[in-house]
């Protein structure tokens, strides 16, 4: 059975904090930590929609993830520098993007758009992940901002519910949750959860590294997946309220 | 309950069809059809392996997915002419290195090299799952090229296995597989499934594009990908049987 | 004097094939072969004109070629991956574009726009030349299309004539039509000529790889691809009566 | 007289801090801020050098500065997106390579290279001379690490001094020092001003964005500016004081 | 004390000559030579401003540098082919037009563009200084060339005054002025001046290239750069006046 | 019968001019002048190959095209700030290297490369034949420069032959030899023709812009233009003597 190196169990989660507020110019802003991971979500919303969009009444969400050089164990070239967003980049963006607008009510949104960025400042294992648990925190803070503006009036909520995501994987034939970078480059398979908070399915990725997995291997891992999402939004309507309460006068 | 405008049963595949030895220069080649989708899949074999790989007595074994211009129903602009590979085309071309690489036994495929082409000739939903059952089909004909040329010498056969895969989705509650063009833009889920011959998973990405998916939803679709990717591995080796019967004196 | 490979004599063509309606898409397709050169042509049809010819009541003809990677002896690098369009692809795009607007009426096209995509599936020598051949086919039938579906209704036909392309070098002294791979590499000179039906030139684009030519033989040479085009228009008139003969109901 | 909105005088920095260590990963890192300019330098430390440096027994040092999309009041498009660095990215990692490189003594460095990676998290005004001045300080933590790795080993210290950068620039006929966003949008000149911890120069960029400035405005320009650089090269020393007290196992 | 190859004192400009009328095509031209720097300027005329610009009643004004390939000693890549413009051209061409637009009266000039184009067709030293000051000839003469062709018609005159360049540098601890490329790589500190006519400055950019110089060296640098650019309005408005007294009829 | 704006007879060339030595830096120079048409050739040569030629004992000449932005009427975007050349651009400069190259004996010239730029100074049609018939100049003079150096010291010359090229048009049925932008615009053929000094044929491109055109006007066409490349040959040789009556003292 395979021992954790920060001796966690294998169905815990590493010490996890959102820090809202973090930007003094984004609508929404979250610094989100799985560990050493460390993650800066900003939202913008602006007024108006693309071009493809408008005249629809509806809103739109998009998202951008990226990495600086130097979140990693060795230096990355920019990739402003060599020219183009490398396949990873571009997968992982969509992927937040995706998971975003799965609670997102765009008519209630109305013609606006909100771009969240993830810039990985620090990596070590599940920055995706990370980044989709931080960006639903800065989106909803960037919602509640235009709804405090009357820039959204409608009645409806533009958040139909909660995204969190979280990283699961086998190793020697124990599942485990949420991997760090030395665990992840040893697991046999690497999944990928999203779920909303009521605990559904928004996006699974599975990948067998090394070994194929099994329906029962699966599950298992499944089942690790779904309690620590079920933990991540507990951590992101904790930071919320903190928000809510730290505020009572702007939102009045 | 959704009915299918192809008549199909909920667990039916669409009409596949794999035919080998389509190029006159490649060392593997199929094209394969599920229903109207069409993927020209050509394995190209090159001795020597990229710069980062030399000297470690392995081999490699990557993919490239595209589209032509009016393989859909719209003519799209070429990736070339607009000089840059889109999110999706490097997702799905990094989907299938992944698929095949998880049955490659490096070490027996010596300090070779195999790229394999999946190019959309016609598409109607399913392309990448296509692709994925083609291409292991021209990379099995391209390694028995190498081993009847002798450049592939180890006893160890480089294929541990062979991988096929299959979509399913959600429509209106009802789990489906292997959805075209028309189901996919309908399905509340979109999941593909990619598996060993042995029906063990290599590849899980499920998306909720409307509605997220229960558990119970996503149990339903895993049955009926196992099932379909079942069959169509017998559809690879009934392919791969015709061309050893067909060519005996290559053989020996 | 110089004996070809496959019997031929200097003045014949290779086998030549015109296949009408490959593509279950576009409005006009055709996949031509000239011998073991096998071109797959679309054109796609659209309302509406590039920006630059707007309000002129003037349509636009134009066309890309394009090689998939494997259609070559060794894979070439795809020009997408690469980032940029080769010199090559964007003159022989060009020719192709230039050769059907010499017999395109824009004026009778409307303001409607024509994209002749040639995707060389396989290639052996020859490839632009079977594209313009096969090119016109295809935009001929989706000519043909727009007026059966009164998209175009100009009383005057949208095309003046057909146009076929054909190549001729000389090796040893001799003068040969329709050279293969294998004789286009030792070619002291290569020329291609594109002729309009009635045996008018389109185009002459004539090198000297490594001997300058004269006179005489630049007479020798036209008088062959002069002959040869005059027979490429009769297989394409063919491939255009067969598709009338066998869909008399949709075209009343 | 032109009245500061932050009640400084003319001649007085905002609050400065360099916060060192705050990357896991880096060899040498700091966080800057100038007011609520803030921006993170690391410095990444290899061996060996850029291909034409090969063999010339001198080390390299170089630097990246960019900004995060929401550094800004409003958002900036990513130049990983756009597929380019714009002209303002360049010439500013251009100018903080070369303040760097005039205190570096390539020959006690060794083959060995350093990329200072300078990344604005938030902008208000002066983030070139935010970060030189914080670049130095990653820079020289980077050096540390070295010659405690024993990496390198010259007797000769690779950095022969310091260097400070700060902004002046002319408001209403005042000359001001350390300009906010508020300001610099303001001023008839704009100055930027590299020193040396000695108080010599190492650039001097002046622009005048309204109003051509005369020789006794620059004259009280240099006068704030060479102030403002000792002051801030004694926030430097103080910070690498604070890291030597911190850490005096690992020196010794 | 240090002798230059050319025998020139140190205040001593290069020889220096301003053609003007070179091209046939531009609305303003002119050939610039300080000694063996050769620069073309020509300055196209277009009516229209850039889209951010429009409605607001001004012009505007811009400036593209950039070199032949076989312009200096050994050839450089062209841009073009490598496919992105340097962070040194761009900051030159940056230069060029912040330079030329402190003295255009945007308003006086009314929503119309010039585009003033300085390519460099022979290098040795002082190409970005040589030009700045045959930019603000070919400018003076296109915006002429405007107001006799009545598109300007505003009674206040474009341009407030004019333009020159000149580069200074300490060799040896003297201070040069007008470097050519021998002397350019042999200095310690290399800055370019650029002031009006009146002898203000608009830009300085003063760089160490291997010593930091200090306030006195500075000031012995600025006293020869305003007496060369004051020597260089000379030379501007002889050109011009050339010009005025050959075509008395067009201006009248 | 169409009369020529500039009274030249049908088969009269435009004033023809070639200055060499034109550049400081270049081993080969010349500027072409076809009445206003204006192209600066400069012929680089480095010791070496590409890497693909490489211990072959053979050398390579190649060369680059490009037009400044305001050669032309109105001004064209430069290519390297579009970040691409132009399909004209790389056909135009594969149609110089390849003309060149067929009177370059590559085993004469040793292991040494010879670039030949062609930089377009101002434009009034028959760019690419002045470019030509200059860059043949400038070859010759680098390849006399390198054997001056004894740097090439086959016995055998490298230049078996000389290069010229000029265009034909046919215009309201009428062959018109060497075409200036007017009568260019409004050609029914546009033909570019390049022979050896002997009068035989390189290259022969010939394009039916407006009408398709016979083999009569063909040959009426390339009888014009053999005698105007006759005629370009004696301008050609005719600079070259000059050059060597010159330089006595130098070629001893």
């Amino acid at each position: 059975m395979f021992t954790r190196a920060d001796d966690r169990t294998a169905s815990q989660l590493r010490e996890v904090s959102i820090e809202t507020g973090w930007s003094a110019h984004a609508e929404g802003s979250a610094i989100v930590t799985f560990g050493n991971t460390k993650v800066l979500c900003t939202a913008s919303f602006t007024e108006g929609v693309p071009r493809w969009l408008k005249g629809k009444n509806r809103g739109w969400v998009t998202a951008e993830y990226a990495m600086l050089p130097r979140a990693t164990g060795s230096r990355t070239a920019r990739e402003s520098v060599r020219g183009k967003v490398s396949g990873r980049t571009q997968e992982i963006s969509r992927l937040i993007g995706r998971s975003l607008r799965a609670v997102v009510n765009t008519k209630a949104l109305g013609e606006n758009t909100i771009v969240v960025d993830c810039d990985v400042i620090q990596a070590d294992g599940g920055t995706r992940t990370a980044a989709i648990t931080g960006a639903w925190v800065a989106l909803a803070l960037a919602v509640e901002w235009a709804r405090d503006q009357r820039i959204i009036r409608s009645t409806a909520t533009p958040l139909t519910g909660s995204v969190a995501a979280v990283s699961v994987g086998m190793i020697d034939g124990t599942a485990l949750l949420d991997l760090p970078y030395e665990e992840d480059v040893r697991a046999d398979t690497d999944m990928n959860v999203v779920t909303t908070g009521d605990g559904e399915f928004i996006e699974i990725q599975g990948t067998a590294e090394e070994q194929p997995f099994s329906r029962t291997q699966l599950d298992e891992m499944l089942d690790l997946a779904v309690a620590g999402t079920a933990r991540l939004t507990e951590i992101q309507q904790a930071a919320l309220s903190a928000v809510a309460q730290a505020q009572p006068a702007e939102q009045e």
